[in-house]
């Protein structure tokens, strides 16, 4: 991973900036070298990059003020909600304000009758749930780490319930948005489909706050299914797990989450959430629906896992073991990072078209037997898309290199295959070769809206493509 | 309807470039009175206008070649498929050229193991899903008409079956474009998810070719269920059939799609078709599954339909019979117009939050039992989508300003209700006004990334917007 060369752009605050911004947001503008860091360090393996100043945003008309200010003076600002990408998404490349979101954490509206609800970007998504729980909806999306909804809007985060529910780009029905010239719009009504003009909704999500800074989402709910069942089964080969999923799909098991965890990530997993699972290639199922439905979808699932080397199924119908599986599963990425102390993580992202999962998992796994480094895999599989999750001595270059060319490696195959080199982490920092790589053109294209939407580069500069 | 200013903006041809086209595309550029207006007329109540040419392209490189002809020109160029959209999207308000892409027909590839496959913009839905048949794979996306995949996604496009398996919007994985500048560029690979940078795919879909020419399409495709059953259902009040689906979706049954037709639709269609359906409102259903699953449906929609009024289901089951009773709903629209010998029809295209539907649709309905005009109303209410299809004389300018009014009464009910102006037809000429009362300054941003993918205007120039 080579670090931008945005990075050599750094200015120095404009003089009479920082009296402004005080003058409007009092002590919510810190300059303190801590919470400066808080804000321009990442979760991976990313070199720290601190804004010059973090001011916490309360409205959306605080967001417009403080754009409208960065503006005449030329500051870069870049949208901060929990800080848990891990592609660098959030590091201030140039210097500036890192807005922060977080207290933005309002619940506005929940339209039970409508299956919908609206937040404020700084809501979390556990925050969400537990607030729907008394409604008899939820919402699925659900990444590792507990992100901010405007964070995952603005990455088109998903997680392991995508096979069935989507992800951000399906769970939005609605954005509202600061633009850089400081307007504060709406991007789509409240109806579940529209032909209404350019799709502003879906350009603005995964945008990683480079057009417009995500104030308040508007969110699609679901019902919480009759029945939930999950279950654990283990496989005596990798290749027989994934054929199981590929299986599944393709017959069109409606499955509600199917997560793989390596050998190696399994005994990550029974290390950091103490737990006991057979150290084997592991497929994590969730069946949602009506008891016959649910039924149903078991058997076909049991009978194609067995069909491809699987065990027996070790079941979690209740909520509080199913709770624990899942937060186990949630808590995969820490605990393969911490199969060293002291180590950073480095998580690769692609996602295939499912015929050729099998292959790319498999040719990955030898790639990984042979690497010095540590290296589980798990990923997301119903959707074709993985992670291998390096644990990197921070303090040694030669790893650093060493997983540098696994990952290009990683990028170029699942690209030959005609998949991408990310299904949900983003771009950021770390992946604007892979970009260039994968859509080419395209890519030209992504950098006149940019310019037509933000002519002075100052929301989230350097992120996605240098321009 | 006002039509746009941009009529008056029509240039001729200028010299030399017919001469260049023709040394380019031979016969395939047609200059006839006949086919210019073929591509210049619309199936709604827009007065014809007329391109000064057509040109039939078979390959992204006649349309690459013959962007950049235009470009050199300063020539409009419209794309053109099966010219059955109903805004005026495809008519040529500055003239210039027409480019179809009917003859762009080849179904290039399809991935059964992947579920998708990849078409050129020229085929139709009707024969993908012919070409489909043995592979147990089909294509959900159905419009009234038979239109082209390239039409149905520049116009984001939906159907009868988008409650279950969404629009356009959902279907495309990606896109081969050629944009204004002459570049082909492909939006996306063809994994499920990406986060691969700014969503170019969805930015396209629904752009109704004012930003790039769709050339090639790689859509999601659906196993075939193992069984499919449609019913058609008699309610005593509209109200009562609109509650029916309103509860149904509340309460999460994945309804495969769900129809409204009051009862002068009902009446249209039975003359239309030669059928005998009593004449009252009345709700086309299709459940998709397994045996136990539909049967588990289909109960609980009974209970909620006999609670609302509803009298008992007439059930079509055999192919045959699901053909017919379907063949008759996609009929509807022209049953609807031809009401009156010689008329033309104006639909309109309103979809809301479910929660507002009922209202929304008696409110409409009273409006239509003391207008002048014959009106029906049908629609996609799973939704919340409806149309209402006048049946027009086209020599009586009283009955256009009729018209024009109950629509603008609609479009405003709907906005008031946080719904949209268009849930599947598009802006193109005739919902520019209501698109700025949806969307507002956002409109502008649309504006913005125009005239930076197109700073000519020669995309489809007058449509969506004014510039």
């Amino acid at each position: 991973m080579s670090v931008a060369p945005a990075a050599q752009q750094r200015k120095a605050l404009p003089p009479g900036f920082l009296d402004a911004a005080r003058a409007m947001f009092g002590d919510r503008l810190k300059t303190s070298e801590a919470i400066r860091l808080e804000h321009g360090k990442s979760e991976a393996h990313f070199e720290p990059m601190l804004p010059d100043a973090v001011i916490y945003a309360h409205s959306t008309e605080d967001v417009v003020a403080l754009v409208l200010l960065c503006g005449a003076h030329a500051v870069p600002v870049i949208p901060f909600g929990a800080g848990t990408s891990i592609e660098g998404n959030t590091l201030a490349v140039q210097g500036g304000v890192s807005i922060d979101l977080s207290e933005m954490n309002a619940i506005l509206e929940v339209n039970t009758e409508d299956l919908d609800c609206t937040v404020q970007a700084g809501v979390r998504r556990e925050e969400l749930n537990v607030h729907l729980r008394d409604t008899g909806l939820f919402f699925p999306i659900d990444p590792g780490a507990n992100a901010t909804i405007g964070g995952m809007a603005a990455t088109r985060a998903s997680g392991t319930n995508a096979v069935r529910y989507g992800t951000m780009r399906e769970a939005i029905l609605s954005l509202r948005v600061v633009t850089p010239d400081g307007r504060d719009i709406r991007t789509s009504r409240r109806a579940r489909k529209s032909a209404a003009g350019y799709d502003l909704t879906r350009l603005m999500i995964g945008s990683e706050g480079t057009l417009g800074i995500i104030t308040e989402v508007t969110l699609r709910l679901h019902g919480i299914p009759e029945v939930i069942s999950s279950a654990v089964c283990g496989f005596e080969s990798i290749g027989g797990a994934v054929d199981t999923v590929v299986q599944a799909i393709q017959l069109g098991v409606p499955l509600a989450r199917v997560e793989i965890l390596d050998d190696k990530q399994m005994m990550a997993v029974n290390r950091w959430s103490k737990l006991a699972y057979p150290e084997v290639t592991t497929l994590f199922f969730e069946f949602h629906g009506s008891p016959a439905h649910v039924a149903e979808q078991i058997e076909m699932v049991r009978e194609i896992a067995g069909a491809n080397g699987g065990g027996e199924f070790s079941w979690a119908t209740l909520p509080e073991e199913r709770s624990k599986l899942w937060k186990a599963r949630h808590e995969a990425y820490y605990a393969a990072v911490n199969l060293r102390p002291g180590a950073v993580g480095w998580a690769t992202d692609v996602c295939v078209p499912i015929s050729r999962l099998t292959q790319c998992i498999t040719e990955t796994k030898a790639d990984l037997e042979a690497a010095s480094v540590p290296a589980t895999i798990l990923g997301h599989v119903g959707d074709g898309n993985f992670h291998v999750i390096f644990s990197l001595d921070p303090d040694a270059p030669d790893e650093l290199a060493e997983v540098e060319a696994l990952n290009h490696k990683l990028v170029q195959r699942a690209l030959a295959m005609d998949g991408t080199c990310t299904g949900e982490h983003g771009i950021g920092l770390g992946k604007q070769d892979c970009l260039i790589d994968e859509l080419g053109d395209a890519v030209d294209l992504m950098r006149e809206i940019k310019r037509a939407l933000d002519p002075q580069n100052l929301f989230n500069p350097g992120k996605i493509f240098q321009l």
